[in-house]
């Protein structure tokens, strides 16, 4: 088992990573409070409800079990949870364990943000996605129609528990997701981990246990580096919504058929390419980052977008000032920067040839 | 105009307090955003909308009007003040004020505090209530079915306006339901306050100004004391509770035709005199805080609730920790403490007799 640690001051928090961690009793024992509510979803609860409920044991006051999908990502999800905690007369001391992927992370999240003024809560993520970068940093959300995580709170999480033995029975399509934020991370902070992606791709892919630990792992330190010096995403935090603005757009247009890390693969080829249209890299950087996301699997194309439908999605876009988008855009492989002014007629360009 | 500063680092504001503030540009225009969306409702848009209205300029982006009343400060509330926000793309940058009573307030911090994870919002309050409680120390929350101020957030305004012209609209009803909070903040914390209250309740009921603004600037500089030194009520700060955990249980029992400070004040005679019953103070202090009480014309008896009710009402008190209720109690007039040992045969004496 590695841990890594979130520095958040009175907040700071462990993530545990390594195999058979749900049924490790003395990870969760210490956190526990007078109550304990887990929250997952259809998918997940036949597969390990019963080993996380074991190590829970009897302190275990209730299960809510939602329906699976980002669809299911909004503010019904999260009353059914306040619900669940009022009918158990769930005080201030009660511990919430979300069990799942980010959807689940997010939505228990924010019922723990807002139950009671704020509950603590543990991630337990059993997705690739939500262990590299999901249930890091205290950042829970649920959709609205009109964009994604348009209602959600800063709310960190006591602990986060990645068992790996849990991505085996990902299917390959939802493991591929998760790649996407791995790729995400390495072009933001660290060119020899992008290296290291392009030679060990395939042992990712095959979920080979030291390939997938380094992996995890070297996410979870760029992530809790950023999150450490910007909580609240006052400034360089922004950076790990590279290729994001353009990745809600494309969930929202297609109504959540395309999964979250696959909008975010095309969307790191688009915040690539204009990045290149600005002169900040140069075709070839692009090239290597489309390569990557193409030996992942992932989709480089996005679905065919008419010009003011983007800029409708994008308008919801969170980092927007003034009403005016900023993107985050690289500088390099390795090195991303927040960019306030990109002209239109720069942008439109890279949007008309998205789907090509 | 009085200004009373709540310290809190980097969330610091001012509270303004004097007769027609609604209308002085000067106080809103360094504060407002690129957008700026005003929330009131039924009752107060008609007298005092056009008023602000007329301060925000040509910089106000919409209003919500929402159905005044208690019955309204709920979950869907919140998200119809999300949905404005969404329709006209509101960014982080955007100012929410909320216009109207305890209930507005709420409702819209509580919006402030979710929308893409935190907007600003500033406080219109245009009750008593609201001026010298509801509207300082940034507690936002709506109500659940089974509890009240069940969901919500710690989130500060960025000021706070107290026209105290607008009290001149207010029925008598909801003015003496404001005194109620009044009467608690001396209670709380300032046994000369509670004397000058004695002296001079005629001439707030009369809202005689100098009286109105001393009482409503006392009852500031109270609670910002608190707040400065327990922001998320870790300790002192539930203190401010007095007689709430009565008050609560009074509210949803009655499906909020009691006024919140209607049951506030019931509730701070019970809290007397389970004090009382406790030792802590004599039955001659009852009778002062009692006597008091009916000088505003407020209710010294609540409901007859059965005992296995106010059980279950008093069960999702915020305050109870480890499963276990407790009490703010009074160990003098102007001294409050919080007592976790209450013995469930002393409470039940006091909730027998409250109705009598």
């Amino acid at each position: 088992m590695q841990t890594i640690n979130v520095e958040l001051g009175d907040k700071s928090y462990p993530i545990h990573i390594g195999p058979d961690l749900l049924t490790q009793v003395g990870l969760l024992a210490p956190l526990l409070g007078p109550t304990n509510v887990v929250v997952t979803d259809s998918h997940v609860a036949p597969l390990y409800l019963t080993a996380l409920q074991t190590a829970v044991g009897d302190r275990l006051t209730d299960v809510v079990v939602l329906p699976e999908g980002e669809v299911n990502k909004n503010i019904e999800a999260v009353m059914k949870i306040i619900d669940t905690l009022t009918l158990c007369a769930c005080g201030r001391d009660t511990m919430l364990l979300a069990l799942g992927g980010g959807v689940i992370g997010d939505v228990t999240g924010l019922a723990a943000a807002i139950y009671l003024r704020g509950v603590d809560f543990i991630q337990l993520p059993t997705t690739l996605l939500a262990q590299v970068d999901a249930s890091v940093g205290g950042k829970t959300a649920v959709n609205h129609e009109r964009g994604k995580n348009l209602i959600g709170a800063f709310h960190q999480p006591r602990c986060v528990v990645s068992d790996i033995q849990t991505l085996r029975s990902l299917d390959q399509r939802q493991f591929r997701s998760g790649i996407a934020e791995v790729i995400k991370h390495a072009l933001i902070a660290d060119l020899e981990f992008f290296d290291w992606l392009e030679a060990n791709m395939q042992n990712l892919l095959q979920q080979k246990p030291a390939a997938l630990k380094h992996a995890i792992a070297r996410c979870c330190e760029i992530k809790a580096g950023i999150v450490a010096h910007d909580e609240k995403e006052r400034g360089p935090r922004a950076l790990l919504n590279l290729g994001h603005t353009f990745a809600h757009a494309i969930e929202c247009d297609s109504a959540y058929s395309w999964l979250h890390g696959e909008a975010v693969a095309a969307g790191l080829i688009l915040a690539s390419r204009l990045s290149q249209q600005l002169g900040f890299i140069e075709r070839n950087t692009v090239e290597r980052v489309r390569d990557l996301t193409a030996a992942a699997g992932l989709p480089v194309r996005t679905p065919e977008i008419p010009p003011e439908q983007w800029r409708a999605w994008m308008r919801m876009d969170k980092k927007s000032a003034g009403g005016k988008l900023r993107f985050v855009l690289l500088d390099a492989i390795g090195k991303a920067r927040l960019e306030p002014n990109v002209p239109q007629a720069r942008l439109d360009e890279v949007l008309l040839g998205a789907h090509l």
